[in-house]
């Protein structure tokens, strides 16, 4: 498995478990959350980066050795998500960004037309740009020819920890786009984790099963159990379901003989 | 993690994934296999050993240092079941013994009540008795009486890697029953292992879905990382479920101050 | 359809929803539940029957021309059911009787074990009895060599309004056994029923999700109306579920002609 | 419920099953299955309607008191679908349009971005729009913002029979949005129609679930059944799924009295 690795934006990351920075109990737990998890790439809501304070400011709780991935969460069309993602750069927060645009309330589902708009306009302007969005295999293409480097599907709402329910579009968006899918909230136990990657998907991000485990820091690492487990499963190529049983051990004739 | 051991018969069980003997294109495999998986207890089924072969022998290719779970696989009932572990102690096979009583030829369901009568005998003989089993949660608590050591309900028919279809019986076995549940046959894929750990399963059973991957000694390790992931997320303590989402980053005001 | 009749205990069936009279707010309800359910087949507790009273005897609220269908609720073993199942006889009830053996109670799950012993005891007496089981093929099997007039296995524990979440068990029983598969407990709601009729159950047996529906009296019309469309669409023969897409219409080449 | 009915550009329905008009056997089944499935909206391909051929005209085949709502399958972009809308309403097809725009040849998704643009510049011309779509929130809004008189959302790709895949996404749009949303291809069971009826869906359209049948006649019976009973429990609003079991009838002591 040396030579897996998944290239976004030019960087070689050989975890595929990215995490989120947010509803911690404390950003203390960050670093620890990062060591156990494995985690290569971090995302952090712009607007939570406060270069003056250092208690407040999420950059100080995570390692340098990690691939910082901004946010643009608070966006709520193309234009605000374009702001922030210049906002982040200038403060040196790096190139990468992950959009998301939001003026649902209740469910906070992202919006794919403004998403589209603002990948359009990062892209040309250089950021590696990872759009977060809801699986439309049609959108994704959009987003791909837009030139984002990665597309974030939903398995579920942010926050809800209901797995991956919406596997049957995910796995489309798998099988027909040249782009590493990674699928991105909703997930909230490991197995479902696992299961995204078998299905093939590139990565999963992680943020609410960990903040909202009863502990944080080991759940960190058996979402990265998981994540290499499913992985693994997808390149050595999973048996086929059939509806017949068939023994594990021959049935006749042993004690008959 | 360092205390988190599965006590059965007396044994202490750091690994938690137990593994078949059977339907692998070689035998050669299977010290690979173990080696992979991390099992520490290794199913086979008594017909399969040949004491005076060696090339046929299944035991010459399990290391010596795993616990050997020699199964009554071919007996339709409960004598039969009785007489093969019984020639599986005098064979030197040890005193566990998985009982497996099916006389269904088409999906090889386990029968509850001849192995129900199989484990009251076979416990009274001082046999560490694992009864592979239909879940149901009152014959689980007859198996117990009876004086089983663990008892291994099905997810779904043996050798289809359908999954965890049984989740709901098998939950209430867990929930209820003050022995270990090992779920044997049908888990195909390693989320789904992680899945049955995370319910609180104490181990799980896994052949076909190893024997029948494309690379089953990648597959092997894939499932030791997927079932530890599930026992760690069991253990730190999944987060609720909502029908809500809730943003991983707040949400209003940002570009707006 | 004229010919689509259920036969049970010699009696021809139209209707493939069997109701229960327990849990409603009303009494009164059940004339207008029996009537928009069409439903030929109630189930009654024996000890709600009190022939000494008009108001609280359950056989006051059931209209006449329905099969009266005792059950033994409150048996915690084949003896206590056994005498039940004779005490309805003696008070008229008719020489059905729907076994249920309970001693399981958080969630009700039925002890196959006793009612299989109750099963045979009732038989051999006349009885046409209706064994409530947790589903299991080879007890299913026994059930029916002890004289079973057929079997009902729970698609969820009782009165969780789950649904059918025991589909892998019961479909097996469907296909392997011959005798009337009749699934009791659980179904929620009429699209669940419907389902267990495509699967080919003989009928299903609602009480809790009528009960606890907003208009009860609606929703038995509406399980009604479920349980035809699923025994039709049985009967006419469901298309093959395909993993890609065909169009409804010819995709190609319209305008450019 | 004599007054449960839905409205959509202006005409009231009282059948909230659709259907199509394609993959028959033979377009003489066709007036059959309007008659037995109740269907007062049926949707045709403009690409069929030859107005010049008595034998291949579509219409000849639909009884006149339906609701025609010609579909603009076969087109790739907004453009074509525009023409082809045009198109049919020159040709006497009344106002009513369903736009599919598809350039996936895979699994026929749909183009929501190019579908919206044809809604806008349709819906401005008068058309009673009804979008096929895939699901997601956000662009269901625009689509409604845009003129449509309804979204159509995918429950599976065209064609499948595979369900109500998407439903984490459907019900949200129903929960959401003010307008009427019928549920769009994949649907393959009754059972499943009326899943998506007891969500709150408006209406579902059927198509190659009837065709693709063995009997497809009485198949469009059983779709009509289910889409009532799952209309009748929307409203009688289903009872609380719950996870410990509630007995029927109460469970103690009556023996022992």
């Amino acid at each position: 498995m040396s030579k897996d690795v998944l290239v976004i934006g030019g960087i070689e990351l050989r975890s595929r478990l990215f995490i989120g920075s947010g509803k911690y109990s404390s950003n203390s737990l960050i670093p620890k959350i990062v060591d156990r998890s494995g985690a290569q790439v971090v995302t952090v809501a712009v607007r939570r980066v406060d270069l003056d304070s250092k208690d407040e400011n999420m950059l100080n709780f995570i390692p340098k050795e990690c691939v910082l991935m901004p946010n643009t969460s608070g966006a709520r069309n193309a234009e605000e998500a374009v702001r922030i993602a210049r906002l982040a750069k200038a403060m040196g927060c790096g190139n990468w960004i992950k959009i998301e645009v939001i003026s649902d309330t209740k469910y906070l589902l992202p919006d794919n037309f403004e998403t589209l708009k603002a990948t359009e306009i990062l892209a040309k302007e250089g950021f590696v740009v990872l759009p977060y969005m809801s699986p439309d295999l049609m959108m994704a293409k959009r987003m791909r020819d837009a030139g984002a480097a990665a597309v974030m599907p939903l398995g579920a709402p942010i926050g809800t920890n209901k797995g991956l329910k919406t596997k049957e579009l995910v796995k489309i968006m798998i099988d027909e786009i040249d782009l590493p899918i990674v699928v991105d909230a909703g997930i909230g136990k490991p197995s479902e984790a696992a299961e995204a990657m078998e299905l093939g998907a590139s990565a999963v991000l992680v943020n609410t099963a960990i903040a909202s485990a009863g502990d944080a820091v080991s759940m960190a690492q058996a979402f990265a159990l998981a994540v290499n487990a499913g992985r693994m499963a997808y390149l050595a190529g999973t048996g086929a379901v059939k509806d017949f049983a068939e023994a594990s051990s021959p049935l006749t004739g042993f004690l008959n003989v």
